[in-house]
């Protein structure tokens, strides 16, 4: 963390690495204080490291409006749901932050104390990064590592015919609240509001359950649904060679999104198309729905059957199809077969 | 790699990955193919993962007027650079692009040809990464991670008064070559500035010193040149607690460096502290120089003595002084006290 490359020199650079993320690195000695060029890791015996790299730009990923908080949540959640969709357990994050210049010493211990909380509940550590400057906007990468069992990660490639597609959590509240967010979504309670928008900007990664999953030893396809349920079911369908039906009644939504579904039915697409959910949805065999059930009250976590998988080919090109109570396809626009 | 969030959102930005970047992930099967949401490492018995990350900014760490592989040499050697300060050998490294929405699809493959040809020596493999727009500037983030014995890694806080000061290869020609490319220097012979550019823009990172190093099981303290020689060296002072006088004339300097300095004499004070070197400076004690350089010829690499570490407090809070030949403190400047 300490090292800079030219162009990216302040005294004040060290400062704030020493104030304001130096404690974030407490109980790592491999981080070696933040001081050091490269920070040191042990992997455990019979483990393997899962690593991930996600970046987001402001205006981009994120709206520029979000409290420092809310974007530090937002960059560690997104990497940590990546590491859930492995099973994997967060250890380490490494982040490289480009600031603008108009960043406050206020607004930069915010976002410290964000990451902070959103590191808390796995336990992992900031072991590492850099700072740079950039006449923006702003940007954050986040590098997440985490542990799991020696050849034993859930892949996307593990779904099966027969399998059973599951959902944890609720969908849509992340693009609807980003469309409330945008104004494109009004007159809410102030209480539904609130959920919609704490939803978007402060993610819950379920890496508990995607460790738990792989415990199980059961053949697990998972992802976390980043680009958009439709989209990322679709993503385990191409890596397994299957397709999937959806039934969109079982889709389960928060009472929040009730409310914005009760004023815009229209929006139901952008719950299944929009993103930003960073729930996890996998694929289990059908007699394992039980055990599954049972896993998701253990944790407190909601966790619903929305599907099923198909053999590949049933469903065409676009492998997955969404299907209403009397089984017809939805139409799902640009959004259900290829990215926006 | 194949996990965007929204906003990065692009039916092309798949085929890119799939087209310009997957070829680089073979070898790895924990890359599975960029396809999944993280990648698998396997770290063997004995060995500590080195992990380091740095992020380059358009127009801040480099020209935006540097080729597409010139920038991918950078990205990287800056990266491999702080692996090789810790002894540690290049084993992956994963990419967060900021690519800006003008740049060509033959910009983004030559890019990728550089990576490949930037890891090629040191058989890093990309195992995963995101690429996400920006409008702009262009920015890359990596992370290297690399392998060096359990509990063996080169630290900066290992110096000790009596050691011997060393660097690597030449000195200046990194800030000599951005000071050429913004015109601050003219009437080079085109080979000298065709030197001058290369030294700029694809640093040649010591990592196979930095591991040979490890093996000696000297007391070593090392860090790469990327702030300024003499920014650096103090780096070493405070994480060891001592002091360090360092010989101008011993300073290796390249022939086209000093083709610069015989026009401009100034400009030695850039050669000292204006960094982008990403040579290797590391202490050892005075019984290993004769093992030392024979370890450089060994290597082909030129090893320099360039000056001694003090007890601390011999040189007041600067901590480190560049003497001329008789033995007098040259001026340095703000660059020689703190950071730019």
């Amino acid at each position: 963390m300490a090292d800079q490359n030219s162009g990216s020199h302040s005294g004040g650079e060290f400062d704030i690495i020493a104030k304001y993320f130096r404690p974030l690195s407490k109980g790592s000695d491999g981080a070696l204080g933040l001081l050091d060029d490269a920070a040191i890791l042990d992997v455990p015996d019979g483990q393997s490291l899962i690593v991930t790299t996600d970046a987001v730009v402001a205006g981009v990923h994120f709206l520029e409006s979000l409290s420092p908080e809310d974007i530090a949540h937002k960059v560690v959640g997104v990497n940590l749901s990546d590491l859930a969709a492995m099973g994997a357990i967060p250890k380490a994050v490494f982040l490289a932050a480009q600031f603008t210049s108009d960043l406050s010493t206020d607004w930069i211990s915010a976002f410290a104390n964000g990451l902070q909380s959103a590191l808390k509940p796995s336990g992992a550590v900031l072991m590492g990064g850099d700072t740079v400057s950039t006449p923006g906007p702003m940007a954050f990468t986040i590098t997440a590592l985490g542990h799991a069992p020696k050849g034993r990660a859930l892949h996307r490639a593990n779904a099966k015919p027969g399998d059973v597609v599951f959902t944890t959590g609720t969908i849509g509240d992340g693009a609807l609240g980003l469309a409330m967010l945008l104004g494109e979504v009004k007159d809410l309670s102030s209480e539904h509001a609130a959920h919609l928008a704490r939803r978007y900007a402060r993610p819950e990664p379920r890496w508990t359950l995607g460790a738990e999953l792989l415990k199980t030893g059961l053949t697990v396809a998972a992802v976390d649904v980043s680009d958009g349920l439709v989209a990322d079911i679709r993503h385990i369908c191409e890596a397994s060679n299957v397709d999937a039906v959806i039934e969109a009644e079982q889709v389960p939504v928060s009472e929040a999104a009730r409310a914005v579904l009760e004023m815009k039915p229209e929006l139901f697409n952008t719950v299944l198309t929009g993103g930003d959910d960073y729930e996890l949805v996998f694929t289990a065999p059908q007699d394992s729905v039980a055990d599954i059930e049972s896993m998701g009250e253990a944790q407190g976590l909601q966790i619903t059957a929305i599907g099923r998988i198909e053999e590949p080919g049933t469903l065409g090109q676009g492998r997955i199809a969404v299907v209403d109570a009397h089984g017809i396809p939805l139409e799902l626009g640009a959004g259900g077969y290829q990215h926006l």
